[in-house]
């Protein structure tokens, strides 16, 4: 099955139409607008500075075809494909000043979305052959939610909650309200045929609470090693189990083999570094 | 003279609206919905759980007033300020459910531009009694770049070109298709009487044809150090030198002692991480 | 517990600022304009012309807000409360000229949310002392979703999915597609930790077949009652069932009889007739 | 002369993207994106389960289109012809995944507006041989309004009043606040060339001082149909007459027989239901 | 009664903000921040360089608003009323940065409101003591009518159409696709109650043929003065008579005294000059 | 070099599509929806009546499109170039209630545009020979600066700042807050590498406290031309000067003679008067 194209539609035309004003200001390029002439035409390579995950080859897309539709964009490897330094990943041939002017909202999103694709890989590869599986969280940075969801998807990684409506999750807060998890989790009867429930806990005792309430996931919030194996062994496979905290490339490989169902991570989203691309001009 | 108050006013509102309704979709926080009785009141702290420079004070406030105007929000310290591992920097008071739907959102933006102004001011410290000014790029995170040129400020960086039109900034691309330095200059006298001139160089050799045509501000790129003293020679003060390329906190001192004038760092607004906080109830 | 606040927050002032802008067009209220003086004062109510659930009370207060933040309006009862025909819901005080100006802006929300939550309502008592929770669907009126769903459960019933990513539902073309429930059910075990999967239905041999599989919840799509009766029977327990199709009023209670957890209806949302409510100027 | 192509044009991509954003979420399909291999193509109908009268068939190629330029969508019939239950009105052939993720935001769109051209047909259906023409209101659903106007025009309806600028409605409130109807229409001599001029009447007194004032259209509020007969003779033609409250598909015809030239109907746009369709695959 | 109100409510904040956006782009004022501190406090007058009428005060108190909401603003006239050279027409206290980051927006609203309402006066005024009132066209600066017709009003005039939705407007080009005037005419029976009727006429035979189908407000377009006193006795007060075509200042007058009804300029809203405003500091 | 294509991409379709939603209302063209059947085709002409320079073809051609994709639109003449009195400027194919729709806004583009590039064009021509350059300002037309940016370039006209974040201008107001010239030009060390700084003087003595502290650009505000003359003198070549204040075609020769390097005018972008097109159709 090929990766899922649910980036095609609506979302992120509207997202690269306003990076792309943020960058024009209401002068536009003023430095190609003096030495450029508009009917000079020539081809572009992006090329990688390092190797990586491909993601966002769509928006790229987009970048250019807003500013010129007459710009033509080839890519050589499509998203969740590898590339190594140095290689040409697209080209793109038509108006010079065109090109140039899409360049850096071109780079900005392909650059910070493969950045998050190949975080995300790198978890993935660190856990295989184990049953875990990388989750990301709603902790992403503001406003593009959507697209890093789709680039950890690209990864490899696993979509938790895209909001706060997506499923119910009673974490810590919720627990101390409500007066404790089995008066929480009798609190939640009236969800829909279709609605997911998850809960939170800190330590065994509350995992044995939360399982015989019969939930089906659990997340077991900043746990050592060896308390989430001994969560392992307690659960028993009554539900499924989400590790998180401390999750880094180094400590992520130890988790999984405490032998959870998820590891979930912030910081494939919110802090994983971009990926350096560069556009090279060919006359 | 206070930090720059230039975050008072028109931007930010539509971004925080943007990200909470992202985080909201259409059936809002069904957690706290099930959980929460809407008449219960509490207050919380927002704790860091490690040292940074705090940036977003005002984005923070604005995302608990869309959610909730009768929720009230006290900050411990304000932006530009240094807070330690485990300090509270703000109190929130008001309805449990009000405060628990804006918490994501809240901390997404805090700890995003925190991050950024963390970075730069590990950047400043870093060349500290050099001349050398720390400056961000366009190689910002999309539709984020009016915050994270503010925090850049905030963490005492200096912003470059806002976007295309700020200034004229001639890079490699431009020199090839207009034919070289001196052809490209040449060509900019129509220019207003408050737009700056930059050019970009790689070798000594453009940087003297550059310096002969009087330019003010010239960008050396990717120039290893014993270059970019030689540069700094070479100009003599006729020109405001920028350093560019292989930035990393690990390299920026050495680069500051060449005796640039500017060096430009893509990482702290594209790559730093983010500074974690989290959000404490307490009843 | 209280009525859920969801509706505290972001997502529905844009909204009445656009319905308000259709009604003003470019000119506002040109009658008004020749024919009230600017500072007339007065006293209005927003009266029922029917029985019924109120819901929108917010959106109403918005709607004045928005137009004038001088009106004062209160509300006599509140979202989730029973009008009868003839009661007096809300008092506006203020400028004459705004409150005619808001009237057809607040009126349209009012009677379009209290028709949904009357619907709804209606639909919950006839199944009142039965097992079935009455659900909506995503057969919402164009952009009116999240404010449709608010008023569902304003009414007493319960939300399915708000949007498609909200949850995994299996659709009769899904199968075709995947050849086979056993086949759809098996591709998704890379689901999150936090997302439930309901497979719809059309027999009892495809009922047997998905129960087998072990999914949570099943979709029973217009089947008769005896055969929702003897599904009921073949589940025994081990999954939620909804039934849907041909739910009407009339229909609803033997539906609920057959033993199925849930009904939906895409009456209640998108052919729910408005409750008529008037606004009667007093001086 | 064909159906009026006033849908053309700009309005209405807005609110299709819109509702695709509403439904999609930060996620979008993950059902499909699970189960649909992105080179699977096919061919759906969209099928009637009722007879009606269409309107909407832009809005949905507007929708496909958005989600998927490449989906090829084919019309049976277009806007403003009949269908019989079970029909097939218009084909799609195209990726399966795209057909998918658009079918619900394409049919809530046409169930809706072939819901009030059906119900506004019914009504003109109804008053047929009489001279009265149907009108619709400012009732109409939030957000909505351009596109149920169009739907009564597909309908065989008569548009009123677009919004507050679309011409001078002296309603009873507004006589109230003037002192009267000769002191309302008094001060109403400062209006534009082309901007007309109604007023509402509750009763035969009122009906005859309007009369007087030379005002072109009166609209007859709740009146009885004896007395709309009455009314009819009282104005012998010096004014064009309008009957409104409490229209059903019963009681129109009946009034039209008064003699009345308009009857209007907040019922066609804000209360009629839907008519259901349904999208068939077929591979 | 009062100058009209409608400038209250929803539209025009939107396009303040939208104009702040454009001035600030992505840096804000870059000078203030660099030489204003932020807790400096001032005080301000709005200064007129030469005389007018005002125009835009609701959204001059915006824009200081949405920029700093703590900042007041003291209006020494209102919308409507005359000022002379040199004259303060509203002083501001508050932070100096908060007032310097807003003005160019207040004051580009201001002037441009105020040069359309002074325009718009001169017009009136110009034909004092005759029965032709002034009006605005659609020939408006695009995106401002609803503001540019609220200044019209503002400076006595009075408006046309506000959008084609407006009334029927039969020009030149529908006449001639009509097949004739009578031809035309005869296909707007299907018009609602409340929407007016005109057409233009370039001839005396023109005219008569329109006046002899009865309709309401024809436009006498491009006629000189003698036709258009010819025209006045040919209709004979059947219809209103709207001249229209090479209306100067200087040609008003004598147009008005061919006794027509109205007299319509498109250079009111697109090309009257600004009103000169200036902001004087003072501490 | 060709006419800068800056107005490509993304900004313009936006207000475009504003500009067309506040023509069309809810309603649309209900004159030609009336009149013309929907499957006329025809061509038009817009002509112009007045000679100019053409600014706005592709807000234009953009305006066609949006209504209907299928029309086809041609021009004798581009952007910068001149047209006579009566002289047709482009072509226009296709449907007749489409062409008809898009008229006026489409001519209030282009009249606008048109407009500054007249004004800016007869500027630019009535200083030829001398060394002055005709720069515009921030006295824009609200929410059209970029447009009227783009229109003055196409004018031969120079762009100053684009907004507040374009480069650091010193105004009066700045000064005297600041404590002096020196003292605001000695804190603006911190400026970017790509930042220019100009400062607004009223005397000969200001102007010779700027030159010594070396700043780029000097702004001379309203001085009399021989003081203009002196100020020339004093400067010698030291710094670029700018003269603003009382520009008018009738003054502005006089002021370049004085020989200042820049003469801006608000009068080009917010006060030049439309050139007046119109829209003949032909079948």
């Amino acid at each position: 099955m090929g990766i899922q194209p649910s980036l095609l539609g609506v979302s992120f035309r509207r997202i690269v139409e306003k990076e792309l004003t943020e960058d024009f200001g209401s002068g536009g390029d003023i430095t190609s607008d003096l030495l450029v002439q508009s009917d000079v035409e020539m081809s572009a390579q992006i090329v990688s500075r390092q190797e990586g995950i491909l993601a966002g080859d769509k928006v790229v897309d987009c970048a250019f075809e807003v500013v010129d539709p007459r710009l033509s964009v080839e890519w050589l490897i499509s998203d969740g494909q590898v590339f190594s330094e140095g290689a040409g990943v697209a080209s793109i041939v038509g108006r010079a000043s065109s090109i140039l002017k899409a360049e850096r909202t071109a780079l900005n999103f392909l650059g910070h979305l493969s950045g998050v694709a190949t975080a995300t890989r790198r978890m993935v590869d660190a856990v295989a052959d184990t049953k875990a599986k990388i989750c990301c969280t709603r902790k992403t940075t503001p406003t593009l939610r959507a697209l890093e969801k789709y680039a950890v998807r690209v990864g490899g990684g696993i979509n938790h909650r895209f909001g706060l409506d997506s499923g119910i999750l009673i974490k810590d807060n919720h627990i101390v309200i409500s007066g404790g998890i089995t008066e929480a989790l009798g609190k939640i009867g009236r969800r829909g045929p279709n609605t997911a429930v998850e809960i939170e806990v800190d330590t065994l005792e509350q995992l044995r609470e939360a399982l015989d309430c019969g939930v089906g996931s659990i997340l077991l919030d900043n746990m050592d090693n060896s308390t989430l194996s001994e969560a392992v062994k307690v659960c028993n496979g009554r539900a499924l189990l989400e590790a998180s905290g401390n999750v880094t490339i180094d400590s992520v490989r130890a988790i999984a083999e405490t032998g959870v169902d998820y590891i979930s991570s912030g910081w494939i989203t919110h802090s994983s570094p971009v990926v350096d691309f560069g556009l090279d001009l060919a006359f």
